[in-house]
């Protein structure tokens, strides 16, 4: 396995597969890598020639005031992880964007509720990143994980809408043994909060098998939490991330927030009734 | 030569010609084609395998006070230049954007003054089509006309920036034999506006020849002027629009002028003295 360690080496190495005629499979992440990380790995390495992991910090797609500086890094575990899958190639740049960047890519409608209101430039953030990244790594084909369900489809929208050259391809989201979510945010968590961000996977596990419309499923899942600040707690359609109005059609149950000072995703699908 | 009526085939046709191997050049354009358009096919011609032209009056890029209704069109013209000059696709799709399209690239900066402070929105609208286009092309290289000066630098720093595999090339303006900068919104001019339009070329050449200071060579092309509304006339640093304080480094002399209700452009390179 290469590192590479700027957007030059990083593109130069795509170029080079790309002349060979080789497919490429990529990966963005901000590191820290778990098991979530690792399916994904997983699931492209047996589709493409050549798999590309990125790992980089986007202070883009942070806040002024969210963990932008104290984000839980460790370069050389997970460095041992992408060798173990068969990674060829770990992007880790020290800085992704050149002297005088000015671009930025926004799409609109979809980033505007759930994540997007509480994250006000999140996404646009995440799309921008997202379209350098694909560029850098001249990815045909990109995997990204269901846990962040939102940028997920943001990224699908800004892909279809630019016509960039990637597929786009959405991992299954990957919990731990006592049902919590994975999130390299989990680590921190005190024991206390844990026991808490259970309620999060709880609720969502309720909310696709328990019976009722739209409105008892929230109640339900209103009813099992114990955090300490809910961002939200949707039923939406998982095209336009809308509230659902009934559950005639697969629709999805979306959750964000805090236990202690530490925010916290969790999604699930919720089959048509 | 191929006529593709949709992106969906124009995307086809791009990857199919991805897969043997071949490459791509690309010339976007409004169509209505003169010889400045036809000069940026032939200057591709030689260098790529197949050769694509689009010809899309791009909605996003027009204000609604602005011509985007009358904008000049004459497909059988167009395609009958495309095919003499050897180029492989003619792309004209009567709806560029999917359904629910939302996606916007924007780029700052470089296009806040200029053309970009009198056309709101407008640089938003081309680096978006660009973005859409070069995706749908597969372009390796694109070329655009120096005509559209600031057009040219804006996408330069796009593609940059979000590292899109294109390499952007300008390509000369070109004039008629009386000097003025071809246009396809030249048609609108009446004879007496012609005469005066031509004094957009006249200030320019003054000012690249003429000696003096950046403030003489500004009052030297301002008195040459005969123009019903002067946008600006500015000698600027081409690399980042701002204006010039002195010539030791080459420079650039835009202008944009109304002459009736029609906008012109034209720009010369100002050596360093």
């Amino acid at each position: 396995m290469d590192t590479l360690l700027s957007a030059e080496a990083m593109s130069g190495r795509a170029a080079a597969w790309k002349r060979e005629g080789l497919t490429i499979g990529f990966v963005p992440t901000m590191g820290f890598l778990h098991r979530g990380h690792v399916s994904l790995m997983e699931a492209l390495r047996p589709r493409v020639d050549r798999l590309v992991v990125s790992i980089y910090v986007n202070p883009l797609q942070f806040g002024p005031k969210e963990d932008l500086g104290r984000y839980p890094r460790d370069p050389e575990g997970d460095s041992q992880k992408c060798a173990a899958v068969g990674v060829d190639a770990l992007f880790m740049p020290e800085n992704l964007y050149p002297s005088g960047f000015s671009t930025s890519v926004e799409v609109s409608g979809l980033t505007e509720r759930l994540c997007g209101a509480f994250r006000p430039g999140h996404f646009e953030g995440v799309a921008t990143v997202c379209t350098r990244l694909f560029g850098l790594t001249r990815a045909d084909v990109a995997i990204l994980g269901e846990k962040d369900y939102q940028q997920l489809q943001v990224v699908r929208r800004l892909v279809r809408d630019l016509a960039l050259p990637v597929e786009i391809v959405g991992g299954e989201l990957i919990r731990d043994e006592d049902g919590l979510a994975l999130s390299s945010r989990n680590v921190y968590l005190s024991p206390d909060e844990r026991k808490r961000a259970l309620t999060l996977s709880k609720a969502m596990r309720a909310m696709a098998s328990g019976g009722g419309d739209v409105e008892a499923r929230l109640a339900l899942g209103r009813s099992i939490l114990d955090v300490d600040k809910l961002d939200y707690l949707e039923i939406v359609d998982p095209d336009t991330l809308q509230p659902a109005t009934d559950l005639s059609k697969p629709t999805r149950a979306v959750i964000a927030a805090f236990v202690g000072k530490t925010r916290l995703l969790d999604n699930v699908a919720v089959a048509a009734v």
